[in-house]
């Protein structure tokens, strides 16, 4: 079974990036994955030091642990500054090559104004940097606070409808591209 | 059988770009890929008015058929100015989803002086943008007037295997991505 | 006299880039700038090849020294796959710290879907490569389909705003770095 | 008298990107500028949870009255991940228009390998977000671990000669673009 993780990057109470995170592991779900949510709200984490251990944070091997097992990730940040979050880069930054080499990962970006790509960009060239694959497919929420009802959900359908493609193709990827099977001669 | 078709993003007589690019191709092919090597120095293409006919230049449907056709992509651009070269940029623009959406893709990125990853990064927001898939391997050549022999070789063993594992990385995913069979059941 | 040049790197008939490019040049000749606009649909240019002689293309050396002359520069492009079109990019590659060092720069991008700073982010980078200033102010204009009337006004008075805020900071910064004088002392 | 400060991105002991930082402020105080070092080693802040207020942490209120009331900045990081830290990411997401609009800013990167520009490019979309103004000039340290000597100086003289040109232009530009008098009329 494909096991995905989702991260989520915003501290923020209510935060959509956690809603968003949420509909789309629901999707993997409904597509035959495992799936866990990862909060950055709950794991008690430090600063990245550029050191390895941090026995005081105990959390710290928990999430490397998971991302470590699982097949494909979910990153779900805040563009703040047009960029992504410090708080979600810093939590890429305890981690490395053994976690994060070779993971399918799709990203999403919740805006307050209009819509933008830059925090999804920088994932794409941040998550290569440790050679993980990011899908085609990434989704930016802009104007969050009018994208969601009281229930959590998108109210656009096609804005929906793109989270289940992201989904999707995460899963999918994930199977062709960690299969232990040799890959298909040509 | 695995089709790569290679983009040579360089106009310049002797160009590094196309030798790097005819050393990527070369591991492709003793991996059992057919290669085509198409040469923005032969090409006759017109810049791009936005438009998609261009009755005047017969080589942009040759540029078209052979991309869309084609499995893989291995794109070498010299870095100017900090980013891809506009000849390259160019014969993409002249292109659209259809030839490459779902396309995996390499990228090569030749400089004049110290290494540096801007060309590699733009190619792999550019091609994230008409749905291809770029490989996490990526490779760069610094200082270039020095880094090949006169049969047009990288004398540095180092360097040379990268181009070995971008080729490699890149006819393994294209089997693995494009195949028509159902990806493996979790 | 500040002297503004303008560079429209669209060819298409009726380009967007070409009007809004004209915008903020009136809105820069309201201050006091002397303008021109280099229109790429009518300057003839090569591909860039490296070198730096184009004999058979004497609007080379046209375009070289009337930006090397101007005292800010506003790059207008329509963003295509995500970046700024080869057609800018390859007018850039061809000219060098010769012409652009130094320079004061504004950036305007023009896309026929949502906005977004792909192009905006690609040029400040390439600029700051040939050692040119790009100011903060930047304008993206989105579904430029609809954003013109029939004159090729902004029909967003908001909008409108950010090109005369364009303007004025260029105008502004160029004469305050690109001064003689001595800075005040502190 | 200009003000400069600097923000030290690194938590790592004996960090590279302080060793840096302080050369560069002291070029700065030379060039007659008043000086002062933020170390996110001492100063106590939380993850940003996208609020304003952070009553448990009054290092928040004095970073950014100590930013506020600085004409100039000079950010360090090491390159994690290929970007900007987690650490000095959030301790700009903790900052606002406020602080950092109008602010000229200067950017330096530490990597243990080869010299690269992400972290740089990243900290230059950051700074223009929240409408600061960078230099031109930039530097990268690559192979940091062999790039100082044991007074924490940098033994390649050129790369010293470049973190004063760095210092140079951020004064002088901080006069040029800071002055309350009006800029020389052409």
């Amino acid at each position: 079974m494909i096991r995905i993780v989702g991260l989520n990057g915003s501290l923020r109470p209510g935060s959509h990036s956690k809603q968003a995170l949420q509909l789309a592991l629901g999707n993997a779900k409904r597509l035959g994955a495992s799936v866990e949510l990862l909060d950055l709200q709950v794991l008690r984490l430090p600063f990245c030091n550029g050191g390895d251990v941090y026995p005081e944070y105990p959390d710290v091997e928990y999430l490397k642990s998971t991302v470590r097992e699982a097949d494909g990730l979910i990153l779900a940040t805040p563009e703040y500054h047009g960029s992504v979050s410090g708080v979600l880069k810093n939590a890429l930054d305890l981690m490395g090559f053994e976690e994060l080499s070779g993971k399918v990962t799709a990203a999403i970006s919740i805006l307050g104004g209009q819509s933008n790509s830059n925090a999804l960009n920088d994932l794409r060239i941040i998550t290569r940097w440790v050679h993980a694959w990011m899908i085609p497919e990434q989704v930016a929420i802009g104007q969050a606070w009018k994208a969601f009802d009281a229930e959590g959900n998108i109210t656009d359908p096609k804005l929906a409808g793109r989270l289940e493609e992201l989904a999707k193709s995460l899963v999918d990827t994930a199977r062709r591209l960690r299969s232990e099977t040799e890959a298909i001669a040509s």
